[in-house]
């Protein structure tokens, strides 16, 4: 068990105050890439954030809106940047000088950013109210669980749709443009989202995934339990789980057809 | 009355794709304010996104997510830019020479992007939300009226300590972070947020709010009819809709008592 966090423990690089989630991941693989790519080295503390830790006045300083994950560069200062769209693109303008996972051309930076913003304003936001009424709301309201699978299903089909013909978002290079939305991309399954209707999506997931500084990344505090593999082994190796997961499948099935939800994207 | 937009009409200088919306105005208040610094014109189009022009194909070709606003900028090739954010940060460094309205220290630029991923991933999407379940959702439904209104709240409320003693959100400079959160600031009243509560973000939406830029931009296409001004008029003259209005805000009100809300910022 390690201690509650109280503030920042390192005195120079870059600090991460970060949790296992899809927005949390994008600082942690950044990260990883940056140490891979140029040795590179950081440190991270796990904000627990069903313990509101984020809310303390000590992270609230660094960060105003109270949530991870939020980067601290004790070489400019104690710098804090919060926001993920922002740390990636701190991280690669300050640190990324070969630009490995960023871009030159001003129209690539701009694509890149574009890519960037769909996901922080778009995907992230959506299959994360997803997730809440599908999951943790204290009561499943239909309305609510179509509403946003829906519209998460709409975003991923957009992304398939970029993803034709090309292994990545940007100029066919691995980018923080890719890394954006691969924590979020990483949980569909468990957000109601039938990834084997998004083949390109799969197959970039896939892609990414196999980078061996993506996979130290996603265990940046700790592998999360949501990922898509785990997810669907469990459903393979626990009956009550399927059972349980088929049950909701139905719940969402019939919000949509209650509401005349039908998929089309854009 | 115009014609249904079909394709783009200009061949030279930046021409916008837009509606009268708070994501909208980001894009036209930004080219009049760098036509008013720097004579730089733009031509624009209303796309009427109840006809759901937005989702046609010419649209969807320039904007692969069909949502308004977008730019294409004819004099590189024909360069589109969609979100909100990418088109900010394309338009200031592409034609910001002077640095009126944005930053060249890399800290500033880091700051003002971390304002702007604030309102594109947290205010944006989450206002946007309390507006669909206050207004236009085919029934109210108590839970999603309380999670979205008090999370408006507490973006609201970190925005108003942002503000604690300087005029803008960065370097105490009008810019892209401000312009960027300024549309949805606009319309708090009708999103049910008591703008008296947050005297900081009520006298910043009031000096942005007198320059003769804003009030142009805030005017393409037209004018919202959902502006606080015009909102809080409204309920001064119109006895009927005011009662409708307090009936609205009981209704809220409620929804937070019911779900034990508690208004916590951040």
């Amino acid at each position: 068990m390690s201690e509650r966090p109280t503030g920042l423990k390192a005195s120079k690089g870059i600090e991460l105050l970060t949790f296992s989630t899809p927005n949390g991941v994008k600082a942690s693989i950044m990260l990883e890439e940056l140490k891979e790519a140029y040795g590179m080295d950081y440190t991270w503390q796990s904000i627990n954030i069903m313990q509101n830790i984020q809310k303390e006045p000590w992270f609230t300083k660094l960060c105003p809106n109270g949530r991870i994950p939020v980067i601290i560069d004790h070489d400019k200062g104690g710098f804090a940047v919060m926001e993920g769209l922002a740390i990636l693109t701190y991280l690669t303008r300050t640190y990324d000088a070969e630009h490995k996972f960023s871009f030159t051309d001003p129209l690539d930076i701009s694509r890149a950013e574009q890519w960037m913003a769909w996901q922080h304003g778009g995907l992230g936001p959506m299959q994360g109210q997803a997730n809440h009424f599908n999951r943790f709301a204290p009561e499943r309201i239909a309305y609510g669980m179509q509403r946003y699978t829906g519209e998460t299903e709409r975003l991923v089909g957009v992304l398939n749709t970029a993803l034709e013909g090309t292994d990545y978002l940007v100029g066919n290079k691995y980018s923080i443009a890719d890394i954006a939305s691969y924590g979020w991309v990483s949980v569909l399954r468990f957000s109601g989202i039938e990834m084997d209707d998004f083949p390109n999506v799969k197959a970039w997931a896939d892609r990414i995934g196999a980078r061996p500084a993506v996979q130290k990344g996603m265990a940046v505090p700790s592998k999360s339990p949501l990922g898509n593999d785990t997810y669907s082994q469990k459903r393979k190796d626990d009956k009550e789980f399927a059972e349980k997961e088929e049950k909701l499948k139905e719940q969402i099935k019939a919000a949509k057809e209650k509401y005349g939800y039908k998929y089309a994207s854009p």
